[in-house]
């Protein structure tokens, strides 16, 4: 017995050496950028053939990456680079509840940002977009010059306040491959994600209701409820899986709300998905406490795992989840092409649609429509999910190297919006005003709550390449930072 | 000294008769439709030497013609074909004030008759738009397509919350033509009027706050009103020279009003003109009582006279003067380009886009920008100005033969829209639903006011050319309205 348990003992710890080994040579192949975010490594049994060892080396080996975060694995399909693969600092922290109903003010600086999107010099790193090159540019072009040929007088007349019935029906086309059944005449195409928001906000509340939104949360968010006068209350978020049943539950008791404010898929700017049996469990929640769901589902097509992940309307049984969405994200931000899914709330947010604005642009509908017939979209989805994948590992990875120790970074499960936590006391609104002196945009943790939890943080978009001048700007960044 | 009294009576008596003699030679044509709407007609001197008359004898035939609403005088012109030049009844009613606060409430009429209005087999006699073959579509669509090609990525990335410069270059330029000076960064670009009133609304008021409008006023401005819990109070309106300042100084002791919305140009549905004196005089009033005016401009360009009227925003020394416009009614609705020059409330505006809907889509921008820069859009306006003013009056004359007596119909002095006032006591609101089974819109008078001041009248749109199906359309809405 003892001299087998001396001989099993060794065995291990032999075969630890030669996994421990395999899996640093895999770490130094990440770290070191040859194998990137979304590369398949070779299968278990390729790989002991290659590097003459036991399949169960490999295996583990695999497996301590997997632990640590470097490699994940898609079933019946292998083992793949993560997109957070580099050695990185923790998760952001989880502030406390405090259930506070605060009226909101705009920061400036927002504004500040957002009046300069179009600076070409800038480093883009505010805004939530992508670099041009990232959208289907050409075939758009293409389509909407085809689109306004052919469609003769269709596009300059007045159009149906619910939308155009071709993009209407490759919307319901769309969400029932997303695993949602919804009838044409239950969606009003809108004017971007943020109409449709606040159209479903407008149906749901009255000024100086209370809403509930995660924290943090898009900014977007408070600036669109206080435009609406109503108070927001901010359920603590978990930075990995969302707002907890328990924490809901708490604000649902506390405050009565009338609407909770949501973006349950890679959410700005934290970029986690809500896993579905929680998912599940929130709208059946917020249904006992009869309180509608508006939910922002804007960067649901932009996934890093195997599948588009299900949006809460899908759990959907009494009508209230309301979904809000658009093309801004994936296609074309300038088009100004978004639509809400309003469940029994159709008919009052088709007739706030006609007091907003009558209408969406109809050969803007007309192109997006004719796009998503063919077979393209697909193509260009699927790139662009590679590429924001391999650009938010690449973003992470600088700033794991680039930005002082301390620094937490979030872990996305798709999007292109990196969430940074400094260490406690600093000051990203001056950090951003000092930032945007030298030409880069950041967004501030202030403007994604209405209390001064995240005065600390800041919002990295990851939607550029990080090459060149952007690779400069960012270690500039970290140079304000360090200061 | 009697016989001379005898004979200067004889000769103003045969005078009498020959003018009135050429008078209703005159009148015969005109109602004949031998002489149309816009028709010059020969000089007093030429005509003088045809008809074998003296000067003085053709000059009191057309002064007696245009007395009556047949001639108009153009400055160093001559005298033209009025509009509105038909033996018409007389113009509608004035209802008595009464100041009332009331809730709004949206007729189903209404919404109905929006969601079809792309119905091809519909007589559009409700929705207020004209017939394709009015908006230059060819222009456009070249022009678009060129925009498509040279602009890259500029259509499809995120554009300023503000507005594409290009368009705002135009637009400052336009608003010199009319008399206005306007800079670039006091204008917004909109989805549309609608979007613009909406903004400029909620720039001003909190909800539960009171707005004047005209009475009657385009259905929107309630819908408009009611979507953001905003109080109504209507003015009496004069058809022919809009809210007296008299009515409009009661209005603003009585509510304190946080503003005025009205649409002083080619009222909708009336058509009337405020008379320039009056409007300085409203702006002044208004200022006095410190209460802002959203200002309506979007028919300026549809006048049937000489040039286009000054916008209330021309006499605004306080910045308090909001004005909204597009470009829905003269060249391409389905585009969905507006704008409003919010003077000192610019900033709030600029937020409140942003939080409604980010910004306008770039392409139409740019399309409807380049359209304005080349002479064309001059050369279009003219001959829609031409082509509405002929339909107005066809409209106007067939009412006036099909119509059972006693019905009274609105002057327009621009635009495309008659307002007719049947019998006291007839029931628009169960004329248009019966207009409707037999697939003819109308919108009836009940939309355009809180109360019921006008269930017996309705709106006619004069947009598209009355022949064939239209000719036959309105007279089966005679012959509803006589049964």
């Amino acid at each position: 017995m003892t001299a087998t348990s001396t001989v099993s003992r060794r065995r291990p710890r032999r075969e630890r050496v030669l996994y421990q080994r395999l899996a640093d040579e895999l770490v130094g192949l990440i770290e070191t950028r040859s194998l990137r975010s979304g590369d398949r490594l070779p299968s278990v049994r390729t790989y002991s053939r290659q590097k003459r060892v036991s399949l169960a080396t490999v295996l583990r080996a695999y497996q301590l990456l997997e632990d640590r975060g470097y490699l994940e694995v898609r079933p019946q399909s292998g083992h793949y680079v993560s997109a957070m693969p580099a050695g990185l600092a923790p998760s952001p922290s989880v502030p406390r509840p405090s259930f506070a109903k605060e009226e909101v003010r705009i920061a400036d600086l927002a504004w500040e940002l957002l009046a300069r999107v179009n600076d070409k010099g800038m480093a883009p790193f505010g805004i939530a977009t992508a670099a041009p090159e990232h959208y289907p540019t050409r075939r758009l072009s293409r389509i909407l010059g085809r689109v306004v040929r052919e469609s003769g007088s269709a596009g300059l007349v007045y159009g149906s306040p619910m939308g155009h019935e071709a993009l209407l029906h490759q919307l319901t086309r769309r969400a029932l491959a997303a695993g949602l059944t919804l009838r044409p005449d239950e969606i009003v195409v809108t004017n971007g994600c943020t109409e449709a928001i606040q159209l479903a906000l407008r149906a749901l509340t009255r000024p100086g209701d209370v809403i509930l939104v995660e924290s943090p949360s898009y900014y977007g968010f408070p600036q669109t409820a206080e435009s609406l006068d109503l108070r927001v209350v901010e359920v603590p978020t978990d930075p990995d899986t969302g707002a907890s049943l328990e924490n809901l539950e708490a604000a649902l008791r506390r405050t009565r709300p009338r609407a909770f404010l949501t973006n349950p898929n890679f959410q700005n700017p934290l970029g986690f998905a809500v896993p579905d049996t929680v998912k599940r469990e929130q709208v059946a929640l917020l249904a006992r406490h009869e309180v509608a769901i508006v939910e922002d589902d804007l960067y649901s097509d932009l996934y890093f795992g195997d599948s588009r992940p299900a949006p809460l309307k899908a759990f959907d049984t009494t009508g209230d989840v309301i979904l809000c969405s658009s093309f801004s994200k994936t296609v074309a931000p300038g088009y100004r092409i978004g639509w809400v899914a309003a469940g029994r709330h159709t008919e009052r947010i088709r007739q706030l649609k006609l007091a907003s604005s009558i209408h969406t642009n109809t050969l803007g509908q007309l192109a997006i429509a004719e796009y998503l017939t063919g077979g393209g979209a697909e193509h260009h989805l699927r790139r662009l999910r590679q590429a924001f994948r391999a650009q938010v590992a690449d973003y992470a990875h600088a700033v794991a190297q680039l930005f002082p120790p301390g620094t937490r970074v979030s872990r996305p499960q798709g999007g292109h919006l990196l969430w940074i936590e400094l260490a406690p006391g600093t000051d990203t609104m001056a950090l951003a005003r000092r930032a945007l002196a030298r030409r880069i945009g950041i967004v501030p943790g202030r403007v994604f709550s209405t209390g001064d939890k995240f005065g600390h943080c800041f919002r990295l978009n990851c939607g550029f390449p990080l090459r060149g001048g952007l690779e400069r700007a960012l270690e500039n960044l970290a140079e304000l930072v360090k200061r």
